[in-house]
């Protein structure tokens, strides 16, 4: 069987990971590595891979089947998605949901353009997340549903935290409050504040001669990102933080309760706990490089998302092969 | 927008369940009930709504958009299935694991000499929890995977116990042990025992003189049902069976505990707590008729399982307000 073959567009965390994923999917191999930077800077850790010039996609039209978009959300894919849909199928991770309809168009375009299927907002929220919130409304239309994030590190939040004067380094993790966790999960569906569902809790490593308790204000005040939650500040050495926050953990909950028309009441549940975020999420950009492949030989040409591949395109066994073993 | 006609087959527990939730889902319209009783013998809860025999199932070919299946797998559905595929787009809950290539290839044969479409073994397990074994093993290839039932009523259980000399009446709970599903939390993937990941309860109503040790001693022993398990028997009276056990509770998890290719774990987690297994598999059964309907509108023949399925087809929103509101 021929192998699917990947570009890996972006080598930072996720670039790296899902190259390392591709030893778990005998089905894929690694065609190339493109990237913004100077491409003789990077080693690749798979024998052979070469690193190119991201202006050189091109040149590879022909040798990537789908080419797994690994840059970030802020400026990197507002810009490559659409450029390289024009060029190979795709596959992202791009996670700011309010402009996720504008990327989405942009990209449908470039696709249809250059007669290629893109799959945009993979990876696991948005992804999987978004995929079981529309599976849990469609098999129970009356209810209420709820996200919880976390524990987990927000980059985001983190990066808000380093901003305030008088920090030198900050990790803030996003905490979803248990007992908020279990009312939903007895099915009881209530309505909630952003300060029942999540807490926020930071690790602060400050300057010298900074005043704990102004930074410790500063960040619980901070509208948007602190003002509506509950927020623990602890100050840390940055040894401490380099021994003891250095790795990326994330997850959540996507829950919903409702009733039946006959009025019994139904929880449904998934649940995600990564020890690594990005490992995770270049784990889930292979499976959805698998299903942009096969739309594509179906003669797919456009943005997709999650919520139009069919299940089995996810995975490398055969229908008759899944519905032996899974059903 | 016109709505989608719903045939019911078959008016027991999940044929009055799917009538029920058609008022949770305006998009669609019960057209018709179809039984193997005597239909004059069928007062339907919807005005209007008339019942038939399964015998002039043709004359409502036209009348028709989806017929739902409700009989059970065990004498109903197998000939059922095939027989209405070929008049109608179909979707049933057929459950019995190991005849599922069987019947997915008599009703896929019947549907594609009828040009229709027919989602077979939908539901929740086979069904949702099917769908959620694939996803979880395609963006996590390295793992374990785990289903625990219950706690519900195991109706095949039940049966068994009845069966029983001595026995008046019995209601058996399949019980996931809760220790179990908390080391796989916590991703440590053990390999388990039968006895392991499930306990089961039985409630039994004894004949007046039987000997209830005697009783005990039988169920417990009894091959493929209860020996390999640990099986608590009590004793109740008909009055509290039919107070307290007349309920039919069930649900379950479906989980994955395994390493991304850097070394670090994940756990993934499906979880339903039903208070009403047939309200929810109607449930269900409808939100996949209306996929069935709409594979069909694309030009689906055959059989198809939820692994074919785009989830935005189960779904009554636009694909432009799915991404809007759900991604």
């Amino acid at each position: 069987m021929e192998k699917l073959r990947i570009g890996i567009v972006g080598y930072g965390n996720v670039g790296r990971a899902v190259e390392l994923s591709l030893r778990q999917n005998p089905d894929m191999m690694a065609a190339v590595v493109l990237t913004r930077r100077d491409p003789r800077g990077i080693r690749t850790l798979t024998p052979g891979l070469m690193a190119s010039s991201i202006e050189e996609a091109e040149r590879y039209a022909s040798e990537v089947d789908v080419a797994v978009l690994c840059g970030g959300s802020a400026t990197d894919l507002p810009v490559q998605g659409p450029a390289m849909a024009s060029i190979f199928n795709t596959v992202d991770s791009y996670d700011n949901h309010p402009r996720i309809p504008e990327y989405f168009a942009a990209v449908d375009s470039a696709a249809r353009r250059g007669r290629r299927t893109a799959i945009v907002s993979t990876g696991w929220d948005p992804g999987l997340f978004s995929l079981i919130r529309l599976l849990e409304e469609a098999v129970l239309p009356e209810g209420t549903d709820y996200t919880f994030w976390g524990p987990g590190v927000s980059q985001g939040h983190s990066d808000a935290v380093r901003r305030v004067e008088g920090v030198r380094d900050a990790r803030q993790y996003t905490i979803p409050i248990e007992d908020t966790v279990a009312r939903v999960r007895s099915g009881e569906a209530p309505s909630l504040s952003t300060r029942e569902r999540h807490l926020r809790r930071c690790y602060v490593v400050a300057e010298e001669g900074a005043d704990p308790g102004e930074i410790r204000e500063k960040i619980r005040s901070m509208p948007n990102y602190f003002a509506d939650y509950d927020t623990k500040v602890s100050f840390i050495s940055q040894e401490e933080m380099e021994r003891s926050h250095n790795r990326m953990p994330h997850g959540g909950f996507v829950m919903r309760a409702g009733k039946t028309a006959d009025g019994t009441g139904h929880v449904l549940e998934f649940r995600l706990k990564l020890d690594s975020n990005p490992a995770f999420t270049a784990s889930v950009l292979l499976a959805y490089a698998r299903a942009a492949y096969r739309l594509h030989q179906e003669g797919a040409i456009g943005a997709r998302t999650v919520f139009d591949v069919p299940p089995a395109h996810l995975s490398p066994k055969t229908p008759e092969e899944i519905r032996r073993s899974m059903l």
